[in-house]
Order: structure tokens, then sequence, then C-alpha cells
């Protein structure tokens, strides 16, 4: 069975990304679509809108047929260590591509930048670092850089969010020597930051998510984004749960965390650098909500994301000494499959390099304890009793859909 | 001027504590009244149900001249820890005498009982010890050890909670040879413990506390049982701040730190002992309030009163190696006072062993973190945009009433 890899975080699954399954299939000639998708905190460090149990069932209703977990140490990350866990996982479970969705469209500038920015490794660090240290972002930073090494029109465009992310799939397939090989097809309609919902059909998630919170967790404005499965699923989601997930909900807990943590307490948290602590602090004093506190931590050193993700480890309290080991994947944490899906996992799982964890209770190793910290505080965000229940599902088998 | 200083909680200050001012002023012949008051939690390891602040006004207006804080360090804690603080304090600031409720009512038994066991302290540490080894808790084997090495009828009954209470303030003054001296008199109509309202105008502060919480807040049922000052105070409250607290407003951020803390960093946390951090994660995890959390936490080893010290030190974030150090207060934090109380001050104030505290932003040593980290959480649990509006009056002058 030949199988392609998506990377992806579902928040929601919507009418782009049966496109992106769709595409793939038929791009890579696969027989199966494995999915491997964010746990409950994402990339751009926002709590997902529902738990990754309920993503991963709308993934699987939506043509995906084996959908697995990315750990907490790879999800809420910049690209390049987002790119490694995802794409050494897809390794590991044996797919012979992976495809993901790009502003370029074609593969082979993505192949050309990673072997012209390996070759200039050291000048490309050198002018990263200056543009840093006048005062820009990194990913402003890392744009700069490379137009100044690159003296090509025709050339991929590092400002644009998917080509990043693309380029580093694509780099850690080719510097690991990995066998799965890479693809892209475009991204239609919807830019990834995009929140208004323009398109007939196809929304970014952003804008859905947006919309459906703008409407107070109401799913008629955003019916036509997404597959009638998706529907469902968050309609369930709701009559179970009675709310979907935002920050407002965490930052009770997180101003009591920020509040009632030491200075240097907050310092030995993952990503927390250069003394932000003190501004966590004084900034967490006053503000009354996440969006508040968000606009008051905002300044041009910083991007809105990296300081999300920072919200994110000090909720999720991830310590700088738990994070540092974290190389490659060291287990695969499966959420649910199809019939289609569970053959596939049959035929690759003799040869896997690392544990298959399908039911969390018989793996009690090192190493997962952040995945399950993570999943604890994400279900802190619902009302009682629900908390429990959702929890439980940590501990109960993946999903099986026939 | 002559001085009597009084232990007290005032939680909230009502018609008991107006006579045991007055009562304590005419037993000693005293010109002004000081009171050492907790802060924010308190020695059963509860949430005050109003600020210091409010506390205190009520206090001086309700017949006390001078009102200080009895430091975090103290103050939720044990009976020998919490009467060596504030007996210090009443010390250090010059009192003549000390005069506390007793369900005894004379003093002389209390000056013979730490005669007693100070002259058989190894006998009554090896009771004390047995007696728990036996599955008792910490009061009932000092109880039961007592009894076992006094031999006289005519003797302090110390399982009374305010006869243990005054034993050991009168000890911490003979054992340092202080100059301040012991008072008591008999409390009246209201047991401590007592939650049903009976007496005419004397309830326990407990009942009226929970007449209040039940009722929704509304103060008319317990109006008979406190002062107009104290009512036009907590009216004051709840208009400003719009809640009185309780454990319940807490629960979801106590929750959050026990499950997102790990084992080890529990186990660092103040008076939290013989692997009882297994016990709280788990318990934790399946309650949805603080009464079930309670109910589930309690086993005859550990009194309600002491597992609820540990949820506050717990909450306060308040780790062993930060308490270690605290032998006798180290500063003196004043919380107001009026002109009698102000007058007394200035005659005393040269002669201060420690630092007086009237401005928060003129203190900042090391030490008095831990009162601005429980006066912050404990901020925590009022609605928005009150919270910060509390802690702003941490930083501003005593209250003075002329």
């Amino acid at each position: 069975m030949k199988a392609c890899g998506l990377v992806v975080e579902y928040n929601p699954f919507h009418n782009g990304h049966v496109l992106h399954a769709r595409e793939s299939r038929e791009n890579t000639g696969a027989d199966v679509v494995v999915a491997v998708m964010s746990g409950p905190f994402l990339q751009r460090g926002e709590p997902a809108i529902v738990s990754k149990w309920a993503r991963a069932e709308m993934a699987l209703r939506g043509g995906i047929d084996l959908v697995i977990e990315l750990p907490y140490a790879f999800a809420t990350q910049k690209a390049e260590i987002f790119a490694k866990g995802s794409i050494s996982l897809l390794e590991y479970l044996g797919c012979d591509s992976f495809c993901f969705g790009s502003e370029d469209g074609r593969i082979e500038p993505f192949i050309t930048a990673h072997k012209i920015l390996s070759d200039n490794s050291v000048a490309f660090d050198a002018a990263i670092k200056s543009a840093m240290d006048a005062g820009n972002s990194y990913p402003t930073s890392a744009s700069l850089a490379f137009q100044s090494i690159i003296q090509n029109d025709d050339v991929l465009d590092l400002t644009k969010p998917n080509n990043i992310l693309g380029k580093e799939y694509v780099s850690v397939a080719l510097k690991n020597s990995f066998s799965i090989q890479p693809y892209t097809i475009q991204r239609v309609a919807a830019g990834y930051h995009e929140t208004q919902l323009s398109s007939e059909s196809i929304a970014s998630a952003t804008g859905i998510r947006k919309a459906i919170m703008e409407q107070k967790q109401e799913l008629e404005p955003v019916a036509g984004y997404i597959p009638q499965s998706t529907r469902i699923g968050l309609e369930h989601y709701l009559s179970t749960y009675r709310t979907l997930h935002d920050w407002e909900m965490y930052w009770p807990m997180l101003k009591y965390r920020i509040l009632s943590s030491s200075l240097m307490e907050l310092a030995e948290i993952y990503e927390i650098e250069e003394g932000i602590e003190h501004r966590f602090k004084e900034m967490a004093k006053q503000a009354t909500t996440f969006a508040d506190f968000m606009a008051a931590m905002k300044t041009k050193r910083y991007t809105w994301t990296r300081l999300q993700r920072m919200c994110v480890h000090i909720f999720t309290h991830t310590l700088k000494r738990k994070m540092i080991h974290h190389d490659l994947p060291s287990y695969i944490r499966l959420l649910g499959m199809n019939a289609r899906g569970q053959e596939y996992l049959r035929t690759v799982k003799k040869d896997l390099p690392v544990p298959l964890i399908s039911k969390l209770s018989a793996y009690q190793k090192h190493g997962i304890e952040t995945d399950l910290r993570a999943a604890q505080v994400y279900a802190l965000g619902l009302p009682e009793p629900y908390q429990a229940s959702l929890m439980k599902r940590e501990y109960e088998s993946p999903i099986i859909i026939k």
C-alpha cells in the first residue's frame, strides 16, 4: 500500500482540507492518507477549538485514513522544530510521500531553497542575526536573510507562511536523507491568515473559527465552508461539553500561574528568554482579558505567535529542562483510523522504529508526560462536570471508524 | 499609654468581637487596644470573606484602635507558630498585656499548663508521637498526651480550641520572657466551631459566614449578630467588588495548580509531607468543586484544617525552602488606626525592634514577598475588572479613621 502523509491541525477540518486530502491522494497516487495532527495546543500558540479526539474524528469522516498526534514538544514550536517532529513521524510510519499546501505550488523551488541555504548556512545565520539585532522578528529576519543570499527573482517567496513551513518540511526530509518524497499543491482561495469568509466554499480555518466564535459558537454562518461531518462533530462537541475552546477560557488560570510564580520560576519555562518574564508579570497584573494581555505584551521584537507560544508553555508548565532532550519523536501516538488506515497500520507495524501508543494506560514511559499534562490543562477550560470526561478519553483506545 | 493586644481574624468583625475588645480594655485597664489580624488566608486554611483592608476598617469602626497584619508565614499555621507570630508582634509593639477569649476563662490554668508541659516536654512529645502513630490527628494526640501527663481534674481542658490557642499564646510569652502579660476572658454563648445562629446577639464568625454564604451573600439574616459598621462594611465590599470570598471561587485555580504541577513540585510546597501529593493529584482529577475535593481528601490522619492549610500553601505557591527561616516576625505591617492608635504608635515608634511598614512601595525588602503573593492570588478570586483595584489597595497607605 502506498501512503501519503499530511501535516495538519484541522482546527477545524474544513472544505479546503477535503481538497488537500483528495489532491494529495491523486498527485502522489497513494492508497492511504495519513495525517499527523497537533494535539490540544497549536503551532501559533492557541488552544484548539475542540479536542484532538473530536478533530481526529472529523478528519476520519472527511477522507483521512489514519490520524496520529504530533507531540506537544513539536506542535507548539517554530516551523523548524514543528517540521522535524511531523515529517519524522510520517517517515517512521513508512509513508512514501508527504504533500503540503503552499503559496508557490511547485516542489522544485523548495528543494532549491534548501540546497542554497544549507550551502550558505553560515552566511544565512549571520544575516538572520544582524536583521534580528536591527529589531526585526525572527520570521522577518529569516526572510530578509534569504533574500540577501539569493539573487534570483524566480525564487521561493519566504515571506509567505505556507512556503516557510513547506521549506522546513522539505529540509527535514533532505537533511535526514529520509526516503519520504516531498510534494506540494497550490493553496486555493484562502490565505493562511485570512480572517474574512470570501470564496464560495473554501475559507481559512482562522476565518471559520473567528466566525464561529463571534457568533457565540453558532455554526450556521460557516456551514458552507465545512463538510457536514465537521458540522455534526462540532455540534456534538458543543452538546457534550457545552463550549468550544479559546484562550479567554484559560485566561484566569494563565493569569494565576503568571502572578503566583516567581520571576525565577517563569524564567525556567521553555522559550521564556531575555528577561521577558518581567514583562509577563507586569502586564498580567493589569490585564482583565487574554486579548488585553496580548495587546499589552506585543512589541516589534516579539511576534504575536511567539508570545502566544510562551503563554502556552507557561500554562502547560513546560520547563526548559524538560524540552532540551527532544531531538526526534520517541513514540507514535495513535488517535484514530478507518478500515483502510487499520489495514495500512498492520502492514507497517512491525517495522516501526519507535513504540506505537494506541492505549495510554499501557504506556507509562517517560516523555509522554508533557502530552498528558497538556491534555489535562486543556480539559480545565471546560465547565464542570465535563473536565474529567474529556480527560478520560485520553486513556481510552483510539477512535475506529469502519 | 497602656496598650492591650488582641489576636484576631475578624472574619467578619461581629458583636462577640465588640464584647471581647471592650472587656479586654476594662480588665487590663488599657488606653489603647491593638489587634494583630491575619491577612487574606486564615488559620483554618480558608480565604477571608473580605480583604484584610475591609476587615481592618470594620475593626476600627467597632472599637479597635490599631490593626496590624499577622504575616502569612504565621497566619496559616498550626497554633504554635500562629501564636509565636502574633504574641511576638504585640510584644514588639510595646503592649502591656494581651487578652484572649477561652473556654476556661481563668489565666492560672494556662500558666500551670505551660509550666507542667515545659517541665515534661520529652514525655509530652513522646506521648504525642505515640498517639499519632496510633492514627490520631495532631490536635487529638496533643490533647491525649496532655491528659496522660497531668493527673489533676481541675486542669485546662485541651480539647477546646480556644484553650489550645490560649495555651500557645501564654507559652510564647513565658518561654521568651516577654514583658507582655497574659489575660483571658471567658467566651460567651457561641462555640468556636458552632455553625448555628442561636444566642440573641452573639454568634460565632463561622455561623455568621455560613448564614451569609447560604443566603447568597444576603446580610439581613445576620444583622442582629454584627455591628451596623460591619454590615455597612460588608455591603460596601459587595457593591465595590461584587462578591465575598470563599474557597469555591479559587477552586478552578487550585485544581489547575495541582494538576499542572509535577509530584516533585507539589512535594516542595510547605506542609506537603508523607507522599500526600499523590493523593492531592488523584483527588483533584475527579473533583468538580472544592467541597467535593475536601470530602474526598479527608482521612482520619489529616484534620480538615490541616488539609485546607495545605490547599492554601499550594494555591499561594508557598515553598518549604521559603518558610524554614521564619523564626520571629521581621516586620510590622500596619493596616489601619484611629486617632488614639496613631497617638500610641507615635509613642512606641522609636523603640520598635523591627521595621514598621506603613506603605509597601517604600519597603521592598525580602520576606514580605510571601504576603504580597498571598494578597495577589487572593485578589484573583474577584471578577474582573476588580482584581487590580483590590491589589492596588495593597500599595496604598494604611487606613486612617479620625
